[in-house]
């Protein structure tokens, strides 16, 4: 699939959707589209992802697309007006249009006649489909090696390591598929539920049946979301747990976090102490183990302090750990 | 407010509303709608709770009503048409209706309609508040002793448990409120939010507002939902944990119960530890106690089995207990 991304004004520190489809996406990118950048190209900003130009708007874009992402989230994720045009011409176009946002796009008048017009698909990825339902826990009879990342807190990493795994094990020649639950594992992916946005009754069921989707591959990663000790997420991280019923627990940090980002007053355990959380609030329903860490480095400087805090990070928890971005992920893959 | 409550075919055993709302509500209950039993009075069938007439249908409601109540939920939750006639029949008559349903009056055209030509108000709800949003955490501040009941499992007795609770504390003249998260809660309470209709997201947030608009009573009694090991509802369990930040616990169990109800292959686990994990799972957040339990004895037969089973559990979990139905609540209170 051919796709450009809309990512104005946010390329890339700002444009995480849009750096996740660039490094792990199995799609084809056309095109980024920053008017702020527009000129470049997107290996002058991030050397180690899949290549394209920065070009001011759709007209710009050589060739055909089969998508426009929307690879950006404003804060109360709006739909910016000065997007319009862009997606008006993509849909134009013969694009289909995939989106993030809170404000969906499909249910935008002006948009919907539009798309109906030309034949293509708005779609709105944090809509969860409307035949959602409870878990039965089934996921705990599967075959497949069930894989979750968990974190400490949420940003910690949890989204790149379970896509950093999912590529060295397919280049181990491993049968693996992931289960995205975030709007850019979504994108990414093609494929997927938001769980944020279900309905708290059907969080644990839609992670379910992703599982179940997926349940011919031997390894399945699952995104995990959140902390069990965030003061407002962690109802989601528990159905995420309870749902997909993993195997192996793989503990995402920040080194040099100390507190629940942006709840300061919240400060994070020890990482041994929340990888302990994690695994007796599976027990009950499904037996599973903290088998290896993922610390993201990316603020320590230098590889040789990257190392020594993966070392004592490995040690604190007992088991094996790596940073997958700033090293590679062999030995998590190890420890499975 | 005096109301009737329509639980055609159901009343009084499939009625969990209507018998709440009679049991625990302050509403005045003019009469009873149930085609099954009418002619018989409430007190035929439940001796211990506000007592009315069990009638054929709105027109034999004696006097003026304010709510006409949906007091049952038929599977999958839908509106049963051999109600419309009672509903549309209670709006002409200038009373507002109130439903749990997951079929929502307020988007049925007749009876929206209907609704606006009376100027009466169809209360859904379970349908979540349009402006919720995420935890902050503030629930921790608050100086009101927050008690939330806790259970091993769904069913168990939580709602009883915190109306009991609340009632017991109010004849002691202490200053107590309740803070409802189940459609049953939120009729007898009159307001409220039914939370596990929430986005996953803003489930805790739900929660948190809820305590923080009743913050200035010195009791709050929490209603818990699901279970800590439930696998389909953990999430919603945990959200309510961490939305609400209680000071005390009371563990609600029903004795005898083995497996999770509806999902006998997953097994309870002893419910001291299952009062271990509510606390290991709040205490990053907020510190928080199991003081109390609640043991649910309506299959015993005997009150000296009852008693004997209620010792048992106390010893268990190490805390006093008791039946606040079957006996009374003191001993939950007394532990506070």
């Amino acid at each position: 699939m051919r796709v450009a991304i809309l990512a104005h004004g946010k390329f890339p520190h700002d444009a995480k959707t849009a750096v996740g489809v660039l490094r792990y996406g199995q799609q084809d990118v056309a095109a980024v589209l920053d008017r702020e950048t527009a000129g470049n190209r997107v290996a002058d900003h991030l050397p180690d992802v899949q290549d394209a130009p920065v070009v001011e708007g759709i007209e710009e874009i050589p060739g055909d697309i089969d998508q426009l992402i929307v690879g950006i989230a404003p804060i109360g994720g709006g739909l910016n007006d000065s997007w319009r045009h862009d997606i008006n011409g993509a849909i134009q176009r013969g694009a289909d249009i995939a989106a993030g946002l809170h404000y969906f796009l499909s249910e935008d008048q002006e948009l919907a006649t539009l798309a109906d017009e030309y034949g293509v698909e708005l779609r709105d990825v944090r809509k969860p489909p409307a035949d959602l339902g409870v878990a039965d826990g089934s996921a705990r009879n599967l075959d497949a090696e069930v894989v979750l990342t968990v974190g400490t807190d949420c940003s910690t990493g949890k989204m790149t390591t379970t896509w950093s795994l999912l590529e060295a094990a397919r280049e181990r020649g491993w049968d693996a598929a992931v289960v995205p639950t975030g709007q850019t594992g979504v994108m990414v992916d093609g494929s997927g539920i938001v769980v944020d946005r279900t309905i708290s009754d059907f969080t644990a069921g839609a992670v379910e049946r992703m599982i179940e989707q997926r349940a011919d591959h031997d390894y399945l990663f699952v995104e995990g979301q959140g902390s069990i000790v965030h003061p407002a997420y962690s109802g989601v991280t528990l159905s995420i747990l309870h749902g997909s019923m993993p195997d192996s627990l793989v503990l995402c940090h920040e080194t040099g976090r100390e507190a629940i980002r942006k709840y300061e007053s919240f400060p994070i355990p020890q990482p041994a102490e929340v990888a302990d959380l994690y695994e007796s609030v599976a027990r009950p329903l499904h037996e599973t183990e903290v088998v290896a860490g993922s610390l993201n480095t990316r603020f320590v400087e230098t590889d040789a302090g990257a190392r020594e805090a993966v070392e004592e990070f490995a040690a604190a928890i007992d088991a094996p750990a790596t940073d997958p971005v700033r090293f590679d992920p062999d030995e998590v893959l190890d420890a499975l």
